[in-house]
């Protein structure tokens, strides 16, 4: 029977374990999992869009294991108290095709998206980077900034949202963790000294959030609100001026910030800068960008860590949802009176 | 919290309520949803295959509820004591992405694809039909025979399988049914004398189970075993002498029985049948084929079903598997000390 980390089981995990513990694991994981690039079985997302968001499929297998993540995106949930953005995983065994783990990944989501900017920073920012922006106050803001804690030692945040209550709540989350953050009142504001800029808002339009005069030279940009066609965040000058990193450069042309140039554009993926095959910056004037949508790779690596972390421990349970005759031809037997509950 | 119909509740419905009111319930709904069809957004479904089987998501919406199935295909796992085909599958609300209903889809989907052939043999058989062969005596075989006793008062079974002991176990759970199951020892044998014939078998390979001139002038054919690339059933000379309905074209020109044709051989969609557009037999002597793969619209139609008719009864049970903080955009305080299980 599969295994399942509920909300209840990842809380918890977290808590007893500390965000920037796993944050710190997962980066690992998914370290490991971009240097063995070329053995993945590349899946482009699923993804069905109406006038309200979009709910996505994204498999991904290694042809040992098989992941997918259901989400969905709505820009307009906060509103009415839901969230934009809710998810689960499975992992699958592929030598007999059943799943095995079932979890929760809202909060793993935000926890692998944040371990994976970090990554990406660590390639890319300019050493000894001290400021990070944050331009979007969501779900996810906390999350980033603890993870450029935790991998890049930067302990001064300049938060800005349009939603004053969410800066708010993000200096309510931070401050008690011994993060120092600023709570500015314009993007001009909160980018002014910063190292690192991360951009994460969720309007699903063309909002370019921030321009090319607002980012000084060798300044690493971590964008990850613009995710989906239509949905951008920076302005395209920026793009223009910066060396640019992906995920997956087929997924990132259709859904990322680089939809807005032409094909040719030049770009690197990530898993070439963490091999050593490409540089994620060759000089500390340059300006980076780390367009980021969000990959399956990603999630397979957030699956996996969290299933061998959480093994053995009181945080699972199980979830029968896989039928389990005894005689596996019989079927029909776990609908007769002999075998009542399977 | 979203519903979770799991395997022991989808056990005692069945029990409670019998296999034959199901799948009556089922073929409603899901000619319901046929008739409808243009409402459907079609996705194709997200195949990934390796040596061993397949592992497929098998999404579609209409613009209201959103469905996917997970599904696997592992022809050599019976000889190890595991299910050829297990499934799983989820009912999502597309206002705000949110899932709502999880249930367990190996029975399920027996239930659905019995109840779609029954469809099929209702409107493509000859009337008066009495006697069903079943090629193949998997996990399949006795929701087939039940669901054309439902629809189509079948009450006369001929089982033929490779595996003796699966034909011995059709005996076993359908004659207490009241079914008359002949036991043929051939191919031959079974089809003799027989007026719809159901393929069902799972070999991974091009493998002609029924030959043109094993099948008589009116017969129906029903083949459900021939679902992916690589995989079939039927002699071409067969297809090529028959009318052919299929569930939807353009997945089933890859994955269907007609992939061993030519692109231009004429097929007719099932939901056009139902909605009248299109006969499903023009005289007594065709040959007809309904030659099925599987589509996301009978799981659609089959979680909705399922969903309606256990709404409020003792056979669910919740899955905690999305995040739901007070504060939409305070994801973090769900592995804050102050929620500490959200």
């Amino acid at each position: 029977m599969p295994h399942l980390l509920d909300v209840p089981g990842m809380s918890r995990w977290i808590q007893r374990e500390g965000p920037e513990s796993l944050l710190t694991g997962l980066l690992a994981t998914l370290e490991d999992d971009l240097r063995r690039w070329s053995s993945f079985q590349k899946i482009p997302r699923v993804a069905s869009h109406t006038p309200f968001g979009v709910i996505e499929l994204m498999p991904i297998t290694d042809g040992e294991l098989y992941s997918f993540k259901f989400v969905n995106g709505h820009p307009m949930n906060p509103a009415r108290g839901l969230q934009t953005v809710t998810a689960f995983g499975v992992l699958a065994d592929v030598d007999n095709g059943y799943p095995i783990f079932f979890a929760e990944m809202t909060l793993l989501t935000a926890l692998r998206t944040a371990a994976q900017s970090a990554l990406a920073a660590r390639e890319m920012a300019r050493s000894g980077a001290r400021v990070h922006a944050l331009i979007g106050a969501g779900s996810q803001a906390e999350f980033q900034a603890l993870a450029f804690r935790a991998v890049l030692g930067i302990d001064q945040l300049r938060v800005f949202d349009v939603d004053e209550a969410a800066v708010e709540k993000v200096r309510r989350n931070l401050e008690p963790l011994g993060l120092a953050v600023h709570l500015a009142v314009s993007v001009d504001e909160a980018v002014a000294g910063a190292d690192v800029i991360t951009t994460c808002t969720a309007d699903k339009a063309h909002a370019a959030v921030l321009h090319r005069d607002q980012v000084r030279p060798g300044v690493h940009v971590n964008a990850i609100g613009g995710d989906c066609p239509g949905k951008t965040e920076l302005d395209p000058a920026l793009l223009e001026s910066a060396r640019v990193v992906v995920e997956y450069e087929p997924q990132t042309r259709v859904e990322g910030e680089i939809q807005q140039l032409d094909e040719d554009f030049p770009v690197t993926e990530l898993w070439q800068v963490v091999a050593g095959e490409a540089a994620g910056r060759t000089d500390d004037e340059e300006i980076t960008v780390f367009d980021s949508v969000g990959f399956a790779l990603a999630d397979f690596s957030a699956l996996r860590f969290a299933q061998q972390a959480t093994r053995g421990s009181d945080l699972l349970s199980w979830i029968d949802l896989i039928a389990d005759p005894d005689d596996p031809k019989d079927l029909f037997s776990l609908i007769t009176a002999r075998t009542p509950t399977g």
